[in-house]
This record gives structure tokens, sequence and C-alpha cells, in this order.
């Protein structure tokens, strides 16, 4: 018989049958019929962080008396099984849903009351043993469950991140001292400017990722500042009045954060302007690591019609039809990465700017673009230093030689001959080819002051 | 022994081991370490359009005599076999790659030549039966190939959304005409402006969903046009002269679609602004439904403090402890995935306005993107139409009641008495409660006239 | 006596003052004192078309007996009064505005009854005469007449704008028959790939400047579609049932337009998705041409250390330090206008999308921000085409002497002894410097076929 | 004859003659030609803040010996001629120009020149006396003037909109205040929730303007580090090497900030990255105060037929054929401004993603676009709190009628009954139409727990 294999759950809306062997419930399955947006599942570091917040307030409803502790301890070891990776199958919620995370945070409650019903001796869907609401949800509401797992998984991401741009620094910084050296000519604009050396280039690159990594790890002080005991609309209804504080010191010693509860919790709940600057600030991460891949697109091209000064290694075959061509693969994914955080970070703004009242509905594809964004740009600057940078070479020859070929000699020279004639030797020059230094000497300058300005490279 | 399990291939970069028994190679291999920005694989859509390329670019060759018959007819059967859902999982490279889709082409071409070396009686690997390159890319390079089946993935995705845009019209033509004598207060600004009926407001969003469904079809118009034959940078190197006409048939019998090859190869190679049209319109699309969703979302907010005039279907719990609380969950779902949608375009447009030169080496993302938009759009509206549009309803009760409590009588009555007498009427019916009929009637305005104003509600 | 230079006018709000020889009246003043946030005035293009429409609603209300003869009169002379440049110092509202346009609306109003009042030989003021909202506004709403007077706006932009586009497409049309026969390295991801001409370029550039033309062109048909007529709400109260076909009549033959009145007022009022549309289309018109600009920097770079197969005009001095520097500034000046152009897109899609029920208030910021589209876009092609594109010109020496120094005929010899043995070559050639042609003859392969294949260049 | 009205005068690109009495020169004249962008001048602070970095750079170059005092003075007294306000009218050049600033810093150059040599008896023109670029522009170059005023003035303008958003704060305290005691029904999701009161909402607006404020003074400290010094690309070339840290001074003492030095003078030119995170601070500045306009709006509908619950001050008419009609056309303007400074983020960032090597040439329309942004919210926020906040009423009437309306209680009786039978009362109470109370009376429930929780809101 086909009906014993399910078993049959209620709510508001009426009653529904679920897999019998099913850790989630009506409500899970509800969420996964109304949505199915991205065809995706929720992320494995958001999963754990929603378990988390159930462990550490399972762990607080315990000390202050509002769980039994039965109940409790049975709830806190189905969460430390999912965190060890077990039943997740059962999470099958869409990350972009409707009802503010209700379904996400709904799918947990059942999941870990399912099985912590199975520890003491239940059979799943016994909720008068476990609820999903009355016990494992106790004390919270998803407005507050959810944008606080939200935000343990952005610091964790974060910390992987920071990781990740540490090691850009650090390999920028390399190669500024190893090609300290190495003069070239520098350009704005595309045209000719002055010369500099291949070692101030990497060395802007690494000040510039020294900033992204100061900016983040300033922003993501916004993000540990939670909700949580906030339940409904931030009012603490429902919760034990020291729950904020009981649960902080838990969850902290859990996750290994320095989650702090925020001050008002109304604001708390209902503004949630912090994902908007974490947003943006990945996109600044994102562009202005954007720029320094175009750069070394730029500076790589060629290998016979290019500027030919930087050589990256090649990692792949570059083409399908043209033989031994050889492209700039590695720095390419830096720029769709940073593309697709930036278009990112209008969603997360239109979402933001959505909110309406005690709370923000759109938070679940806020942080279905979150987690993308942390995701791509960890895994565009890793490839971006393992595939690329770490082996990066300079084409000392090429260097000089353009730099030879300019008239670079002229700004220096405008010091002391003035702008305009300056100028006109610098045109005599492009016109005839001649060197400037030749057309200077020629018109009575010294020899001695254009060696003095031709060795004065920085 | 550990090393037969693997077999040797070699590319520009050098030598590398692949699984003996994998279909990918050496070009699929480097470009998955290389890359792992999404951590998914390619869309399974996508991937039968890159083998509808090759099938009907192998038929065009054979009858062209660029292909021995033998070898063209063991590619096509490969070709088959992947159309029929095989050797899938040996599509291992990520959505998001540098090299302009060199990477997705070549992981095609090589499952495609290892099959096809099969069936003729070798072994995987031994390329000199079937070539990824020679054989299985004749006459194409990615630069035709990969933008070509982007297009065939966007004209079949858009065909699944058209049907349900068709639907979701009808929806909101059939609420229209039930609703149409539903009389209600209008609103502008959220303010009290002058009547309307229900009906005419669903017929709005009827006319609006119409107009979507005529832009995506121009749009489509654009996408139809593709630069097969084209070769590298639209020059038709390498290919034979007459690929182009001959391959467009053989793809159109393939696809059942009406691709037309460029007039103008080299501009349809380094030129992809009809994806920025197209991600626009989904754009479009998005945020036009996106309002009708929150207008469906405020007029049926309450139950009992808000304007309550609509009634949505109740799809699940609203909340994990608010009991009895039910959520406009699926215009919700509208909201986010038109936020999804709107950030997509801002990727798109970015990187289309980032290509250079003879080629976009940005169409990965791009084609990301778009994907995640088509299907985000398609499956919002689906739950919009299915999960909440066809049962809504009107309270009725509550529109006449809110109708009868406001001041709109004024607005017909200006035309009559001057629109600065009418403004003292409305402002003292809004002070002291009496109703607008009531203050006229005492100030000597007819009944009649005031019966006849009330009576006319479009 | 200064109090003689007043006048007290009164609006709902209560009673204000106005300098006594102000054509504009109490709702312009109080806007003016509510919106300071562009500290500009409207658009005079805008004014004009505002000015447009009341012009044709008077001539429509006197045909169809809703406004008395000499009344309508004095309001069509003092249109013309204005549409030939007189009172336009009354226009004082900031275009960005909160409350959908009334301000806009009344200003006109305003200026229109008073000048009307002292044509009929009255004082400014004295709107018994002539009044605001009974005469000049009648039958219409800020509602209807809004939108209308953005759309004829936007229409007379584009026409403006289609015309220099067509001047684009013909100067790249020109460049690309005179450079047809130039022979240059063609560059995918700024890495050598096959050979082109300029003229093939330049005719790319052409091709999409061709579909930018036709996308405008199509998209403007939507605009069109006006809802005059429709006044509060799209309902048409208040208004003469016949007034939308008489005045869509006079209102083409005013503005020599082909408007057409929407078939639902009532979508035509509260749904404003095509400006998302036009937008996104000025947008793509953007971005696709400042991809030239990008291409034209790219290949203009040097003179001496960057691509210089092109030589763009000299227009300015491109260094206050660096003497004899030419800049690229008018292809800059192409991209930065194409980046405004994007982030208004991105400006007008939000405010379409925050539009509530039965009209969106969030129009003023959209017409700002188009019109300073139209604007930017006109004015940057303009220069572009006068002061960089007509006297551009090819450095043949270069593009020659770039292309033979390439391994570019390894792609042609793959098609014959296939595409390893050729990669092989090229790498060769790369290593050690010599010609791929040496390479090959000495590897046995043909002078003919080399011949032919270097001949073949499209 | 008109001949002598001007005067002759040459640059790198020819000879042109200019008014006689201009004190603009050729490279102004030039500029206007080549650049109708917007049609508008330089802001007057930016304008104000190019001449404190001449000016400062005068007195700096003076002391270490690099400017002639009696030259130096003139320039410094010209400069002062400039910050009180006159010869403004000969600032000519579009803020949107190509050449990455030149354009106008050789503007401000020539008129600083030609009023210098006018002070030195000299004539317009007779540039051997002062020059433009060998003594107003010593020891500078565009790369370091142009980005350096830019940052003053964003510096200046950020103290305005602090000292605003200041004040936005306190009258959001002083209504959480004002409002403490009332209370009314909290929604989530535009669904009745659990109740809260007026003052908590008005609490949180002051918590996420107080974030405002930190988050912008936190970014304005990277905008004080400046490259003045750097000359071209960072190298200090044509520099005094101590005139870095002595132009600091006099900047510090001429603009009264606290601007800093960077200390990586080559990524200070180059990487412009904090622009992108301070206009993205703006848009979050912005979309979180336009949520609260949201929120104001939606609160005060009606007056009839919405929300009901707050009442704004009526600042004007609200409709031109409504008559009595009063609109929220404040919030409306605040929700305007932030869609134009999000529009604006989008800008800036593609902008700052497309530098090219050692410099960023897309500055003019960061600038154009970051002064619009801190226009806008300055002058939004400031009409926002004079024109709706202060004056902002609670329609306490309203609030409590609705909260009595709800069924609210039934969160507060889930935890001692249960979320399953709470749930239940709630549906049967909106089913029926009685009270929440009433019915858990019924149900045994105590009349003191009921008391309690109604009681208890927070």
């Amino acid at each position: 018989m086909v009906d014993c294999e399910y078993r049959q759950e209620a709510d508001s809306v009426g009653s529904l049958r679920v897999p019998k062997e099913a850790y989630y419930g009506v409500n899970a399955k509800r969420a996964y019929q109304n949505f199915q947006i991205t065809g995706t599942r929720l992320d494995p570091l958001f999963i754990d962080s929603l378990v988390e917040v159930k462990k550490a307030t399972a762990l607080a409803n315990m000390q202050l008396g509002e769980l039994e502790q039965k109940v409790g301890e049975a709830i806190v070891t189905a969460c430390d099984e999912m965190l060890d990776g077990q039943h997740l199958d059962a999470v099958i919620v869409d990350p972009i849903q409707g009802g503010a995370g209700t379904s996400s945070n709904m799918n947990i409650n059942e999941i870990l009351a399912n099985r912590a019903i199975e520890l003491l001796g239940g059979e799943k869907g016994q909720y008068e043993l476990v609820s999903p609401t009355d016990h494992v949800n106790r004390g919270q509401s998803t407005n507050d469950v959810f944008p606080t797992a939200g935000k343990i998984t952005f610091l964790k991401k974060a910390t992987s991140l920071l990781e990740v741009l540490e090691r850009l620094e650090k390999v920028f910084q390399e190669k500024a001292e190893k090609f300290a050296t190495i003069k070239k000519m520098g350009r704005t604009q595309l045209s000719d400017a002055v010369p500099i050396t291949v070692g101030r280039e990497f060395g802007a690159y690494a000040s510039v990722t020294r900033r992204n990594i100061d900016r983040l790890t300033h922003v993501m002080k916004e993000i540990e500042v939670i909700n949580l005991g906030g339940t409904a609309i931030g009012t603490g209804i429902s919760a034990h009045p020291d729950l904020s504080k009981t649960v902080e010191k838990y969850l902290n010693l859990e996750t290994e954060l320095d989650l702090r509860i925020a001050d008002d919790l109304v604001d708390g709940t209902q503004n949630i302007d912090s994902f908007a600057m974490l947003a943006d600030c990945l996109k600044t991460i994102g562009i202005s690591t954007s720029k320094i891949a175009n750069d070394i697109r730029l500076l790589s091209s060629g290998p016979r019609t290019g500027f030919g000064e930087l050589i990256i290694p090649a990692k792949q075959n570059g083409s399908s039809i043209m033989p031994g061509k050889i492209n700039p693969v590695i720095p390419e994914v830096v720029n769709q990465s940073a593309f697709l955080v930036a278009g990112n970070s209008v969603t997360v703004s239109m979402a933001v700017e959505s909110g309406q009242l005690e709370l923000n509905a759109f938070e679940p594809v806020i942080f279905y673009c979150m987690i993308q964004s942390f995701n791509a740009l960890e895994k565009a600057f890793s490839t971006f230093i393992d595939n690329c940078l770490i082996d990066i070479q300079v084409n000392e020859k090429r260097c000089e030689e353009l730099l030879e070929s300019s008239t670079y000699l002229t700004t220096g020279l405008a010091k002391t001959i003035g702008y305009e004639k300056a100028a006109k030797i610098a045109k005599q020059s492009l016109a005839d080819g001649r060197s400037v230094r030749e057309i200077a000497i020629e018109q009575g300058i010294s020899e001695d002051l254009i060696n003095e300005l031709a060795g004065s490279i920085i």
C-alpha cells in the first residue's frame, strides 16, 4: 500500500501528506511547492548558521527554564548531527522564497523537531513530543533567526575572503619588490606619459588591496550586530526577557564569532541597510581588482601586436581554431566575477529599499546574491593568485625598448626650458622620428641635464 | 596499478593526465582547474544548444565535403546521444569561465570526439581518429559557436517565458471581466483619488503584460541573428565558403527555430549589444510585473489593519511565531525575482560595454545571468499565476465601505461648481466627518447631480 | 510701500503672497519652497511640450463647447507666446519634485491663466476671469498632462538623437570604405588572432549603429501612445467624452508628431514601463558606442608605446605637465556619457518599479534623467563625429609591421596540417623569433599554400 | 574693427583666438568647443576647491624657492579674488569632459595666470609674465590637482550633509519620545503582526540615521587622503621633493580640513576606489531613508481609504483636478532623490572600473554625479525635516481602532496554549469577526492572562 509511506501534517492552510520518512514537514513541503525560482537549495554554510542559531537558543532556553531539559537536549543533539553533515537532504526549500525566510526557518525547525522526536523515541510527526514552533523555535521568530543566520554566514564567508585578499596583497607586494628596478613607460589615458617602474605598478595594486581588506574588515563590524531575541518585529514578544544576552553568549561560543545584540531591536529587525553596505563593499573590492585585471590583460597583450610588457603563465589552449593562441583567461574571470558582484549589489539595493514597516521581506534574494558574490570573489581571486600572479613575469627587454622609443624626457625638460619649448621638441620628435635627446642637444640643452632626467625614474 | 586508470593528453601548455574513462579531455580538465567561480555546471539547455550547433555543422561539413562521411556520422551519432541525455556528467566546466567560452566549446568537442572515436572502434584519446579541433570543431571557432549556442538557448527559454506571460495575461484578463462591476476607490500617491472598478485595475495589469509579450517577441528577433560560419573574428577563416548558408538550414531543422546568419559577421562576432537589449527587456518585464505584485500585496494588506480589498489565497503558514498569520508570499517572490533580474541586467551591461576589438570575452557571465533571469521570471510568474492570481478574490464589502467613506464626489462636482468651492467641501468633510453628499446638498447642490456623479464610475 | 508689490493667493493649504508681477501663482511658489533638489529649472523642450498640451486641449475644449471661446482664445494666445519664448522665467519649479508632476503642471497653468487674464484686460490673480484649474487645466489632470508632455519631449529628443546616429553610421560607413583594403592584425581577448581589414572594423561599427537606430525607432513607437483625456487615473472623469480623440488631432497638428491615445487609459496612466524600455534602449546605445570608443582609444594608443594603428586628430593639449601629450579626449567623453546614461537607466528602473496603484508618482526624476541621457548621447556623439571620427586616419605602416610580425598564418595552416602541428609552429616562432613562413617552409609546407593563406585576408 | 577684440593664443594643436578681455585662454576654449555634454558649468564649490589647491601650491612653491615671490604673490591674490567670487564667468568648461580633468585644471590655470599678469601690470595673454603651466601649474599635474580638488569638494559637501543628517536623527529622536506611549499595530509583509508603539518606529528611524552618520564619517576618512605632489602618475616628476609635505600644511590651513598625503602616490593617482565607496555610501544613505519615506507615505495614506495612522502636514495642493487632495509630496521627493543617487552609484562604479594603467580618465563624470548626489540628498533631507517631519502628527484614535480590531493577542497566547491552538483562535476570529479576547475566554483562557498580554506592548 502506498498510503503507508506518507504521514499527514496540518497547518493553517489545511492538511498535507509528506513522505513518512522525511525529516521535513508540511511547511517545507508547501514552500517547495510554492517556490522553484533558482532550482537550487540553501547554501551549506547558511544551513549551518541556521542550525547554530537553533542550538544556541535551545541552550539558552534550557538555562532560562524555558525549555524542558530532555527536549532541549534532544534538539541540541539533532543540531550537532546537522552540523556534522547529516539530514541535509531534508533541506528542500529554494533560497529565493517569499515570506521573509519563514520557509527556511521552518524547514530547519521541522528537521530538528522530527530528529529530536526520534531521539526521544517517538516517530516523525509526533510534534506533541517536540514541536517545530513551540520547542525548536521557542523564543524566536523568523524575524530574528533568519537575518542572524545570514550575518553568521557572511562573517564566515568574509573570513575566507579576507584570507584570499591577504594572499593577494602579499603576491602583489612580492612582485613589487621583485620588479622594483625594472623601468618602463607609464601611460595615462593609454597615451605615453612618464616613466615608472613595474614595481611601483604592482605596489599600487598591493595598496588598493590593503584598502579593500580594511574596508571589508570595517564593514563586517556592522554585520556582527544581530537582532536575536527580538522575535517578532523586535519586540521580544514570547521570548524570555534575558534571552538576548544569554543566547549571545552561547552563539559566540558555538560560532567563534564576536556577535553583539543590537541596542535597538526594532531597528535591527526592520532596517537592513548594513547588507547594502556589505554588498557595495564587495562591489568595490570586485571592481577595483577588475581594474587590476584589466591592466594585466593590457600589459600582457600580444604576444606580437600588443603591449607585451608582462608575460602571464599559459593555463590552457586559448582557441579552438587558432593554434598556439594563449589568452588571459584568468584575469578575464576576475572581470566577470566583478561584473556579477556589481549586478548583485543593485539587486541588494533594490531589495533593501523595498523593505516596508516592521520588516524587510526580501532578505532571501539578498542572501542568495551575497553568498554568490562572496563565493565568486573568493574563487576568482584564488585562481588569479595561483594561476596568474604567482608566475607572472616581466619582458624587460620590451619595457626598455618601448621606454627608449618614447619622448618622456620632455616632461623633465619643461621645468628648465618651459612647457611650450618642451612641447615643440616632443612634437618634432614624434614627427621626424629622431630622439628627444638628439633634438634637445641640437637645441643647446646640456647632455648632463638630459642624463640626470633619464636617471631619475622613480 | 593506478596509472592505468589515466590517459595522458597534451595541449599547448604541456601534458596532463585525465581519467581513462572520461569523455572530457585536457582542455576541459584545465578549465575545471582554472575556474570554480559558481561551483555549478552548464545549464542543460545550453549544453543541448552547443550540441545542436555541433551536429548541424557536422552535417553541413559532410555535405560540403569538409568532413569524411564516416567521421561525420560518428560525430552526429555522438551528438544525438548527448541530446538524448547521455554523457552529461562529462560536462565539467563552470559556466563562469575566462576565455570567451573556449572551455565550454572544447569540453563539448572533447566529449563528442571521444564518443565518436568509440563508435568508430577506437579508444578515448585516439584523437587521430576523431579530433576535437580538426573534426568536431571543423569550420568553427568558439567565436561563433559559443554565442550561437547562447542565442539558441535564449530562444528556447523565451518560448517558455512567453507561454507563461500569455497565461499571465489571460488570468489578468479573466479577473478583469470577473471584477468588472465592483467599484472601489482609486488611489494616486497612496491618497484617495477617484473611483474605479477592480476590473479596470486587472485590465491594466493585462495591458502591461501584453506589452511585455510584444517586447520580448520583438527583441527575440534580434537574437535570431547568429554569426555561425564566421569562425575566428567573423572572417570565416578555415571554414568552407558555403558553410554559413548550409549550416543555417541544418540548424533550423534541428532546433526548429528561425535562425538567420548575420549580414556582417565581423559585427556579429564582436558586438553583443543584443544581449544588453534582451537583459533589459527581461528587466522591464520583471519590474513592471513587480509593480503589479506590489499593488496586490498592498490591496490585500491586513487582514484587519490594511487595505483589505483583495483576498489572496493562503499558501503556507506566514509566521513561525505569530499564529494564523498569512503573508503574501507569492507576490513577494515575484518582487525578489524582479530585483534579481534587474541586477543581472547591470552585470550584462557592464560585460557588453567591456568587449574589446574583435570579440567580447565576457559572454560566459552574460549567459549565466541571462539564463538565471529567464528561469527566475518563468518560475516566479508560474507560481504567481497558479498560487495567487487564479484564486484571488475581492472583498466587495470592504471596497464599498471605503469608497463610501471618501470624498470622491468633489472631483465631479468641481466641473460644475469650480475647483475652489469643491476643495472647500472636501476639506470640510474631512474635518468634521460628514459626507460630501450631505455638505453639498446643504450648500444647495442638487441631489440629482450628486447621484449622477456617483453613478458614473467607469 | 512694499506690500503693494505682492498679491495674495489662496490654495488648500492656506494663503500666500506672490510678487504682484509674477505670472506664476501660489502652487508654483509652494513647489519652489518645497523642492530645490537639483537647483535647476525645467528643460526648455519640456516646457514647450507642456504648453503644447495646454494649447491643443484648449482648442479641443473650445470645439467641444467646454471652454468659452473668449477664454479659450486668450489661453491659446498665451500658449503661443510661451512657445515663442516668452514668460519662461516664470517657470520656477525644480524638475525633481514630489507630487507626480502637479507642480510643473500647475506652474504652467498659472502662467497661462495669468497671461490670459491680462489679454482679457484683467490683472494677474483675477482667476475668476481665467482659472488655472477650471479653464487652463479643463478636462485634464496632471495624471495625463505630465506623462504626455514627457513623451512629446522624448519624441523630439529622439528625433535629434536619431539624426546624430544617422550621421554616426554614415561616418563609420565612409571610413569602412576608405580603409577597406588596409590589412591589420585582428585581436581577440587582446591577443593576436587572425588578420582583418581596418575597413571591416569600421563596418562593424556602422552595423551596430544601424542596429541602435532601428532600436530607438522601434521603442519610440511605444512612446507615441499617450493617455491624454484620461484625466484622473485614466477614468476620463471631468473631461468631455470626446476629448481624447479631439485633442489627439490638435496635438498632432501642433507637435507634428504621430501621437496616439492609449486603448486602455487606466493602464496608460499607472504603468510607465515604456520609460524603462526607453531608458534601457538609450543605455544600450550608449554602451555599444562606448565599446567603439574604447576600441578607438586602444587602437590609437601611443604614440610610441601603444598599438598606434589609428591616428585620431589632436583637439587640445593633453596635459598640464607633459608637453606635447595628446590624449583621446573625445572618445573618453563618449565613455563617460555612456556611464551616465547607464546609471540613469537604473534610476529609471527603480522609479518605474516603485509606482503604486493608479499612478506612478516618480515621473519627475524619470524625466530629469531621461532628458539628461538624451542630451548627453546627442552631444557626445556629435563631438565624436566632428572632432574625432571625421578626421581619423590609419597608420598603415604600423598596421603592416604588426601584422607581419605575428604568427597569424598558423590558423590557415591548421586546416591542412592539423591544429596540433600548427600549434607547434606557432610556439616555435614565438620562442625563437623566426617567422611562421620560414619555419613552415623548413618543415616542408609549400610556399604556394603559404602565399595563398597570406593573400586571403577578408 | 572686430579683430582688435580678440587675442591670438597657441597650443600644441595650433593657434586660436580668444576674446581679448577673456580671462580664460586657448585650452579652456578648445575644451568648450569639444565638450557640451551637460550644458552646465563647474560646480561653484568645485571651482573654489581647484583655486584652493592653486593657492596652497603657489604658497608652497614660494616657500621652497620654486616660484619667484612677485609671481607667486600675484597668483595668490588672483586666487583670493576667485575665492571671493570674482572671474567665475571665465570658467567655461562643461563638467563632463574628456581628458581626465585637464580642461578644468587649465581653465583655472589660465584665469589665474591672466589675472596675475594684470596684477603685475601686463595684459592678458602675456604668458611670459605668468604662465598657466610653468607658474600657476608649477609642480602640479592634472593627475594630482583634479582628484585633490574633487576630494576637497566632497569633504565640504559631506560636512553639510552630515549636519542635515544630524538634524534628521534629532527630529526622529524627538518624535520617538513624543510618540513613545502611542500603541499601534505592527505589520510585517504588510500583514498584521504584533503591537508596537509609534515611538519605537521613529526610534528605529533615528537608529538607521545614526548609522548613516557613522558610515559617512568613516568613509570620508578615506577621502582625506590626497595625491597632491604626485604630479604625473604619482612620480612627483617636476615637483620639488618637499612639495607634498609643504603643500599639505598650506592646503589644510586654507581649507580647514584634515587632508593627508597618500603614502603611495602611484596608487593614489591611478586607483580611485574610494570614490566608489563614497558613492555607494551615499546610496545606502539614500535608500535607507527612502525606506523611511515609504513607511511614512504608507502610514499616512488616506485620508479615508488608507492606513491613516500618521498625519503629515499639507504643503501644497495635491492635484490639478481633484479638489482638496493632499499628497505626500515631500516623502516622494526623498524617494526620487534616493533613486537618483542609486543610479549615480552605478555610473561611478562603471567609471571606477574603467580606469586604465596609471590614471583613471573618467573622474569628470564621477565628480559630476557625486556632486549631484550630495546636493540631492542634502536638499531632499532638508525639506523632509522642515516640511514634513517637524510637524508630523499621529492619529491616535485610528491607531487604537486598528489595533483593537486585530488578532494580535494570539501571538502572546501561543506561548501558553501552543502555536497550533492559538492559530485556530486567530482563524476563527478572522472568520466570524469576534474578538480574540472573546473567543479565548470562551475557550477557558483566563481574562488575567489576556489582560497581561494586552498590557505588555513595548
